[in-house]
């Protein structure tokens, strides 16, 4: 047996000697905590994404960062891949063996280590989910407000740079981990800063980790920023007579400080696509969810700044909801979107792009976008996160049809293309994984060799989760 | 002649030849604009630091960032230090040349080159002053939030990740830096990223070269984001019983999600040298200084609900001001807190201390400074972010007394240790510089092997600013 998922230009970095020896060191390390049983092989060579499944030849199952990096330790001296494995929930192909080698998954590292409610932080093992963090911390009166739909890891968050609804009021990851542990390529382990809010002490090595999908080092600890639950939350949905109308109410917005907490875009036809799967009965038309936090009155002041802005940019009238449940309700819809356009065409495939551009050029985008989807006769649900520029449109296409799978994927590059044209990025929190390779080198040019250059300086051998992010 | 600055554990990268030649190949370039005068080199060869001037070979003064790339590919080609000079206001030595070579004066990249107002952002080149951005910028509602005091360049508070007393509400430059145009060692010009607001697009190059102050390549452009200017304004001045009463007013504060846009912290001894430099008469005791922003309403919200905390811990009567130049002098005498206190002792040096701690430890962390400074017997002016858990004390002490200086900056030491054992960063805003290089690897350990591998990666021969962050 040679790795799996060989081709054309995947370099293989790894002998079946090579394996069988790893295989052989860590059941000696890990007793039944290796597993190299097809199905969980299976389970873990997949992640949500249209990408082919890329078995690795054995799943490691630690429950320490000292064994993460014991594990590494062993891979590193046979140059044997590793990867790292959180919930699985990625989007493009994050997780894929595609030189074979080891997975590690850490579902098994769930400790809550320390909550510091006079600090506003916590420390987690890298395998604590985000909803399990949230349900921890609820009495405290502390959440932690980075909601990427799925129930992810938390390390899985840190390593693909995760957003979401709330980023326009709370940021990404990027703003919100104060700290990591890390298992470097050679089995070292590093502290990347302290629990200082802030410091100037050297590079930025938590900011190089988060978003480094796997590449430079598994993530095993995260120190995240927590937040107190605001005394009073409302939401409210609203349509517009026009994209732009949504669009511009809000730049007006954000321009005018409101410091709101959640804006989200849907499409005529995703509001067409939530209906029917979540049994709603909104206009079919473009169509802002938002939410606002703070004191009841400074909620209150927020929504009536919003509804003269709305009112203003051919907004109509809201549908206003402070009780829990109807929140729930109203997010679960809106969480819901995938589910809900893939059901314009059952048992599709699907491809979830992403891209994000200033917020000036998001009317434009959206629009060009469902003009080139119309034209080509595919369905186009989209769904956004305005206030950062961020949409993602969910391509259905059947891959058994050469023809369509073809267009649908040459859809998808000149989305990403527009979006560049517009100063835009690529991907806006899904990450590059292996479905965005080429589009990094699109984006960013010249600078990808220094991308490179680092991975090189910390991972001389490219055993870190080859083959995503740079190509070999 | 060879380099400067010689020491026992620096080493000489340049020969006098190949400074020769450099100086004649960057004259060919410059003409005019290259300057080997005494005066020049002098002024370009200290910055507001106790650390020894140590002298440049030659000051260069580009127009644009490929003049800049052109200096650095000469320089390269004969291994001559590079280094980039802003305002010559940093506080660890981070302009001095140690090693010698060729100081690039960025006060001609001087151009706004684009304000996106729809985007909240702008882009500028590297020598604009935050004062220059905010007075261009004033009549369209924008304003750019970080105020380090100084009023430094754009390209050196990107440099050294500055803060300063907004960060509490606005973040540092970390946060607030969308994309960078920077000059690698071999001259190269690469564009760290697009302007979205978020990307999940590969290694974030971004916040890699926010704090590398000038040893991983230059900063010519950046991209920073801009914020409306709020409606209402307020800040206010109260005084505490103690010390942990002011600290726990603040945790309690944030804890409350009340969005404070300032709030220093200001000890006893620090309220009586203003009071003595600015003619006010506040009383002495721990005191803080405090802003709001937001709509009229929201602000006397904030200020009602931070008022009755304040009652709670011990806080005395405010002073509550909103005219703009009541406001400007009440901030005023805050940015002063360093003449201030050098007037406590007139002619004598200073060490500009800076360490930041998890808040939780802030009251410990202040206290125990205070009472090693006074069984030393020194003055202990302090001024502190004491929403970030940073604080300043201004460490005055002769340098032509030799024990009074060993144990000033044994005092130093002490306190930086201190904060290191409190979870904290030896620097919260000042960086490393010369003067910290030590602390650096006290903070992190194993890790700076991964920066020295990221130095080595980007600049092989060490010519960026060399001797800075890590010793060579």
């Amino acid at each position: 047996m040679i790795s799996a998922a060989l081709n054309g230009n995947i370099i293989v970095t790894a002998t079946a000697e090579a394996i069988a020896t790893v295989i052989t060191d860590l059941r000696a390390l890990l007793g039944e905590r290796l597993s190299t049983g097809a199905a969980v092989r299976g389970h873990h060579g997949k992640d949500l994404s249209h990408h082919e499944a890329a078995l690795p030849d054995a799943v490691a199952f630690p429950g320490t960062t000292e064994e993460v990096a014991a594990i590494v330790r062993i891979c590193a001296a046979h140059r044997v891949p590793v990867i790292a494995y959180g919930t699985g929930t990625s989007l493009e192909g994050h997780i894929n063996a595609i030189e074979g080698g080891i997975c590690i998954d850490l579902g098994g590292l769930n400790r809550i280590l320390k909550v510091n409610t006079a600090d506003l932080d916590v420390t987690v093992e890298a395998g604590v989910t985000r909803m399990d963090l949230n349900a921890h911390i609820r009495d405290s009166g502390l959440f932690f407000p980075i909601d990427p739909g799925a129930n992810a890891s938390l390390g899985g968050m840190c390593a693909t740079r995760a957003s979401g609804t709330n980023a326009v009021r709370y940021g990404t990851m990027r703003e919100n981990v104060l700290a990591l542990t890390v298992v470097l390529a050679d089995g070292r382990i590093i502290r990347t800063a302290r629990r200082a809010r802030k410091s100037a002490a050297g590079y930025d090595l938590t900011r190089l980790f988060v978003g480094s999908e796997g590449t430079l080092g598994i993530i095993t600890e995260a120190t995240l920023r927590l937040y107190g639950i605001p005394e009073a939350m409302s939401s409210a949905v609203v349509g517009f007579d026009s994209l732009e109308g949504a669009v511009n109410t809000v730049i007006t917005t954000i321009q005018s400080g409101i410091p709101i907490a959640r804006i989200e875009l849907l499409n005529s036809a995703m509001i067409a696509a939530i209906n029917s799967y979540s049994k709603l009965s909104y206009a079919e038309r473009p169509t802002l969810f938002l939410e606002f936090h703070g004191s009841p009155a400074g909620v209150a002041e927020q929504a009536e700044n919003f509804g003269a802005i709305a009112q203003d940019c051919g907004g109509g009238d809201f549908a206003w909801t402070t009780k829990t449940e109807d929140r729930t309700r109203l997010w679960q819809a809106r969480h819901d979107v995938a589910y809900a356009a893939m059901n314009i065409r059952p048992g599709a495939d699907m491809i979830t792009t992403d891209v994000c551009v200033p917020i000036s050029r998001l009317a434009d985008c959206i629009l060009e976008t469902e003009a080139d989807f119309k034209a080509e006769g595919f369905p186009i649900p989209i769904a956004g996160h305005v206030g950062d520029g961020n949409f993602h449109t969910i391509l259905l296409y059947d891959h058994k049809d050469p023809d369509e799978t073809k267009r649908a994927f040459a859809l998808n590059d000149r989305m990403v293309m527009r979006a560049l044209a517009m100063e835009g990025t690529c991907t806006g929190e899904h990450g590059i994984g292996q479905g965005k390779r080429d589009f990094l080198i699109a984006e960013h040019g010249e600078a990808v060799s220094v991308m490179r250059a680092i991975k090189t300086a910390l991972d001389p051998d490219m055993i870190m989760n080859p083959g995503k992010i740079l190509k070999p």
